[in-house]
């Protein structure tokens, strides 16, 4: 049994990394978290392939099989889904005490986290991440988000959940092209925090690939480290937490000119990574070349290089960009590479954003 | 001039009380909190009356006059309007470093902390209440909401604000029946923490209800420093900070009931507190008879004594309670009194509210 501790004072919490845990969430939320009621909140694909052995192990417990279901992927992200959970959870007599278990992907994660820090002003929440994005990225931090129709992400809170309960044998089922795509944000750690992290990446980006056991679960839990330790020093996103966001400016961007149901958040993320570090390249922030290493590794993990039309598009790129979270007074807080392993935020105008390239 | 401070580490914030302060808040602003731009948000009511030297002062200190109006009143509380403004702010370019200020009464508090909490994952919000539930209540403490249709603030979060600017000579224009309903949120805090405020209200209702500055301002002034000291204590509602859902438990079951339009909050919280005073003696949880001397004070306020076809409703009254954020495991969390100045929480089973009368 494998354990990363993501430190916030009294908002502390357990990641817990193992294969085959799903059956024992139950047994841990009674017996540590004296927890006597939870409701299960997932999507009907994930819940055919892995809530019979979550909900075994929570009825085993005595807490009940209450489940909730969205819809799958980023469409689920709006307020009106949020809306029908929360008539859901009132019909269901949840109370401040009720535990939200959130088993899915990264929409799910997100949209769980949201309903959980709004409902009777905060329940609990428990992520079950199920996707390899949702285990490294979306369940760990605390950041929850709906979408809105300008742009991803708009509406959220910060929530940190009570405990982050990952199966690696859960990505056994996961379609290839979603896989690749969390492997994008596992590239992104190693690139802004960890340059032995990302040259292990390069020695065993296949194996990986192959899920070996070994393999996938080190990486998994480094990049879990990675992300607990950075949320431990900047819950907020005041400062180093921004971090996080290399390759997500340009990479929302392509999410929204192209549709989010047409490119994955992991591909988006990770065509903005080759954009951020040749911008940073040719705005003279790297003492040497990173870009190549990046674009190369991303390729052999099998992501996309350049968003489709990039030409044509490029207006409305930056027009995307324009409407960032991240402006601020005008500039938008730009992540860029000094080196492998280590990065920094500049505030750049939208405009300045025309030296990058693919 | 006249300050209360509320201690809340990184969240610390300061609430100034004083007459004709509305000019001087955008000078603050920009001075004390280096802002450089706020979105004023209000009702048109309360900007005929009091948005000119609000706005005069904002647009002196070059702070933009951006102005986001929602309908009045308890009816705005609702995700729809809340999506509105998140349309609006989006429209205006509003990004993190906006400030939000929101000028008006409780609703309007509840709502733009909301709003303010969930966009961009939380921008600044400036509390500027022009009645006197939300100057001596609504506007302290961070907690925001919004109504679902099975109940009142069932959506929400704490998020407190950078600042509160109540200028009393804003209650000037307040109809009778909303000073009144404010006194009762006055009366409550005196009731559970301080006895010799009670006592000081006891020999100064009149004064107060006419509006005498001195009398006025120090009642305001009492009330905050009593809100300002409890959710210091416990800002998250983990104990303590529940004494301040004093009258509020049977209080929302008969706005619920009621129609959140044909009583107003502070009249349906004074009938709460003369409910649970006489449940805190038929418990035998006080000492000695409190419930005459509550009712004694609210009836010479002009305050309502018990609800409207009670006999009839009083099952309809206890199913709206069975959905209150404070049920837990089953049982209610009831605020009783020990004494006057002095209350407690006692979890109590729905049916055991039975034993309450008006």
């Amino acid at each position: 049994m494998s354990t990363v501790q993501v430190m916030l004072a009294d908002r502390s919490y357990t990641i817990r990394i193992q294969r085959q845990c799903l059956r024992e969430l139950g047994a841990v939320l009674k017996g540590d978290h004296g927890v006597s009621r939870t409701v299960l909140m997932t999507t009907r694909r994930v819940a055919r392939l892995h809530a019979p052995e979550l909900r075994a192990g929570l009825e085993d417990a005595g807490l009940g099989g209450a489940q909730i279901e969205v819809p799958d992927g980023e469409a689920a992200k709006t307020l009106r889904v949020a809306q029908r959970v929360y008539d859901q959870l009132i019909e269901l007599g949840a109370d401040r005490g009720t535990f939200l278990v959130g088993l899915g992907g990264g929409a799910l994660c997100d949209l769980m986290g949201f309903v959980a820090s709004t409902f009777l002003r905060g329940i609990a929440a428990v992520q079950v991440p199920t996707t390899l994005l949702a285990q490294v990225d979306a369940s760990v931090g605390g950041k929850t988000a709906v979408n809105h129709a300008r742009g991803k992400n708009l509406i959220g809170t910060f929530h940190q959940p009570r405990l982050v309960w990952i199966d690696p044998a859960a990505l056994d089922t996961l379609p290839v092209r979603e896989f690749r795509a969390g492997m994008a944000e596992v590239v992104k750690v190693a690139a802004i925090w960890d340059a032995a992290f990302f040259a292990w990446l390069e020695e065993s980006a296949e194996a990986v690939l192959r899920r070996q056991p070994e393999p996938l679960a080190h990486a998994i839990r480094r990049a879990v480290e990675i992300k607990a330790e950075v949320v431990g020093l900047d819950e907020r996103e005041l400062g180093l937490r921004a971090l996080l966001n290399f390759g997500h400016t340009m990479g929302h961007a392509i999410e929204a000119v192209n549709g989010y149901r047409r490119i994955r958040h992991g591909e988006a993320v990770a065509m903005g990574m080759i954009f951020a570090a040749r911008l940073s390249e040719s705005l003279a922030v790297v003492a040497s070349p990173v870009s190549e290493r990046i674009a190369n590794l991303l390729a052999r993990i099998g992501l996309p290089a350049a968003p489709p039309d990039w030409r044509e598009q490029r207006q409305a790129h930056l027009h995307a960009i324009a409407v960032d979270k991240k402006v601020r007074d005008g500039a938008i807080g730009m992540v860029l590479l000094e080196e492998i392993g280590r990065a920094t935020v500049r505030p750049i105008p939208p405009e300045g954003l025309l030296a990058g390239e693919f």
